[in-house]
């Protein structure tokens, strides 16, 4: 559900100021709306909760969720750090502007020619196994290298099995009962161990399994400073932070979350003697999540033993409902106010049965041609968008102040089988 | 499984008589591998199946399951036709040499600018709903303008509760029982409805759901052709064979299919007095599933409160075990005969703890360095290949006679943002 949904006087739904008709009409859809006000609200509004109690605290935004080039230049301006899982990722930080200095990079299962890459760079590299240790002992100096290391605590949080990315059944980062060892093991490699870090899931509205995490995570931290006799430069406490998706959820208090995470985090450093180390925390789908909306068509409604409002666009393009039953919140744009009358269920356009942006969806009479606005399409939409069914993807448009600009192009058919070889033997 | 399963002298899998570690050292990894041979071997076995006992019979390949233009040539040579949902998918068909006459658009939720390509480009058009018939019968002239229509029987089976495609809960088709009027009104509006398809599922081992929707679909053609005065020149079974992707899976015995669904469109067709139109059916998977491997090196062992063996690649690359849990056979392709050791769990390079190979495979001793061959990857694997995580999609090739060819080239840091636009006042 969209906290921020402004309707207008002729009973639109608006984003940034726009008409989303309008944007329907001037550039067609399916079409991505991005609010640029809001990513910059966002920011600040997780920046102050913490900066407000602890100083020297730092956003890496979780690129993940979303790296479209203007939003990364957004973030940049901003002043954002950046949390990078890829080389990919890396490569379009520092093409944005990101100095290697405000990028963290943090892998699973990384090849050696990748963390050569990183290395490269000179971005800092946040270690997640042992092997990943081995393998940059022998391909650089380890000698006053800094890294840090992500640690796997055996708590875990999420919005769906597939985010929880702490606990027992988690591929990710190291052991928590292996911590001072690895710590260990690196500074006898000669590396100069500055950091540690975890993330303990995804989509979290509860501050209750953070605040644990916390504690946790500053255990571990106090534990290896202590017996690996480690001075952090930082501590970072990955992201997590949800969006409320659904109209009943609700919304993460960032204040009092950030006033009582930087409590623990102070009286922690306190009780273990860790001095002032920066605090990181990186936030994907707290800053991007609600800042965009899918604008859609509806093409066709069919009564057939269920109604179906079938749409111009499918999971190809956006694939969190398909994928992990993910609610996103319906709106008829172009009828935004009128009285919900009827149960229905908003079909994609892929030719597969779970391609359905909702179930018994209650909503007001839908016809074809009205525009259907899919809200809190920010985070994990376009960057997990396909050409399955050989659909190109769509536009995108960035809103700033009332005014749009077309951020991304949509694909052509020959952008489907771009890269492809016919060999000679099989031409026509 | 791999039915097809080769290993060879050195303990290594090959693929079409190639060496798959001698791919992995020319072309890198992760890499698809497509055997050309068994596309051809495929096709035809279903081919003959069919028309050993009725010779009017053709295959509408389901190109969804791959596009790669190389394999769609390949079919062109078979003399295959198309089964095509998508207006790229025409586009692409068209491109590969397919005239019109060999492609049927079966679409759901079109739009009127994608109806009015698919009407200039010549292509059959099967109609999903009553609101895409008003829409045709506005832009063409019907009068002996030849359709059909897919019929939404309320049977449904397969692999998965996502491509379950028949059935009460269903987006796709025509009811069945408003198929008789919907056939008197397109015959009212002057189109000349020639066909009727249905699509019951996906992945389907087991005849049996197969031959109660023969009937099905035969008995409302049988109806519809009596009460509707309709002569059918064809009928199209749609698509939904399976393949075996488990060790204990069945192969599903073609030559008694094709005999036992013949005999049931023989019998009905004699029952109805429709005369002898021609059979349609649309696999997809079939004929594509079983010849590619996606090979991928192991880069990470991870002793964590599991054992991880960490790959480099992940769910952007091949997502059906994350999305539909759908299982994969793996084999240490260079160690193809050792006797398998211990359980493991094959993890992806995405950032997502949902972003798993395979849980608990019990599997040799396998070392950093070492490759997997991940089977049956041809069909749903690339065609849903995305960049998410920023990770550019790989490379392709074709192995014919134990040559190989690149028939797609490995994407670029570069190809990541290709389309993208950063507004001038967000420049650096």
């Amino acid at each position: 559900m969209d906290l921020n949904l402004k309707i207008n006087e002729k009973n639109h739904v608006e984003i940034g100021g726009t008409d989303t008709i309008e944007l329907t009409e001037k550039y067609g859809t399916p079409l991505y709306v991005v609010d640029e006000e809001r990513i910059r609200n966002n920011y600040k509004r997780v920046f102050n909760a913490f900066t407000k109690h602890y100083p020297d605290f730092k956003i890496f935004y979780a690129c993940k969720a979303n790296t479209n080039l203007a939003i990364m230049r957004i973030l940049e301006e901003l002043g954002s750090c950046i949390d990078a899982v890829s080389p990919g990722e890396v490569y379009i930080s520092l093409k944005t502007g990101f100095s290697p200095d405000r990028i963290l990079f943090t892998g699973n299962n990384v090849t050696n020619e990748e963390l050569k890459y990183i290395d490269e760079t000179g971005v800092r590299i946040n270690i997640d196994s042992v092997s990943q240790l081995k393998k940059l002992a022998k391909m650089v100096v380890p000698e006053g290298y800094k890294v840090s290391f992500r640690i796997n605590p055996m708590v875990g949080a999420g919005h769906h099995k597939h985010v929880i990315t702490g606990g027992k059944m988690s591929k990710f980062g190291i052991k928590e009962n292996e911590a001072v060892e690895v710590y260990k093991t690196a500074k006898n490699l000669g590396f100069d161990p500055v950091g540690i870090h975890t993330h303990i899931g995804s989509g979290i509205l509860d501050p209750e399994p953070f605040k644990l995490a916390t504690n946790t995570l500053m255990d571990i931290a106090g534990i290896v400073a202590s017996e690996a006799d480690i001075d952090f430069e930082f501590i970072d406490f990955g992201g997590g932070l949800g969006i409320p998706y659904e109209p009943e959820e609700n919304i993460l208090a960032i204040d009092e979350f950030g006033e009582e995470i930087t409590r623990i985090f102070k009286s922690k450093l306190n009780e273990y003697g860790m001095g002032k180390p920066s605090m990181y925390i990186e936030p994907g789908r707290y800053i991007v999540g609600d800042v965009s909306y899918l604008l859609t068509t509806v093409n066709t409604i069919k009564n057939s033993y269920r109604k179906f409002i079938g749409v111009d666009c499918g999971f190809n393009t956006l694939l969190r409902p398909a994928m992990y039953e993910s609610y996103h919140h319906i709106i008829v744009a172009n009828k935004a106010k009128d009285k919900a009358t009827e149960k229905v269920d908003i079909a994609g356009n892929v030719c597969e049965s779970g391609d359905l942006f909702g179930r018994d969806r209650l909503l007001p009479k839908v016809e074809e041609g009205d525009t259907l606005a899919i809200m809190n399409t920010g985070a994990y939409a376009f960057s997990m968008a396909s050409q399955y069914n050989s659909r190109p993807r769509p536009r995108e448009v960035l809103i700033k102040n009332g005014n749009s600009e077309i951020i991304r192009e949509k694909e052509t058919y020959e952008d489907l089988f771009r890269n492809q070889i016919i060999p000679k033997r099989l031409e026509q």
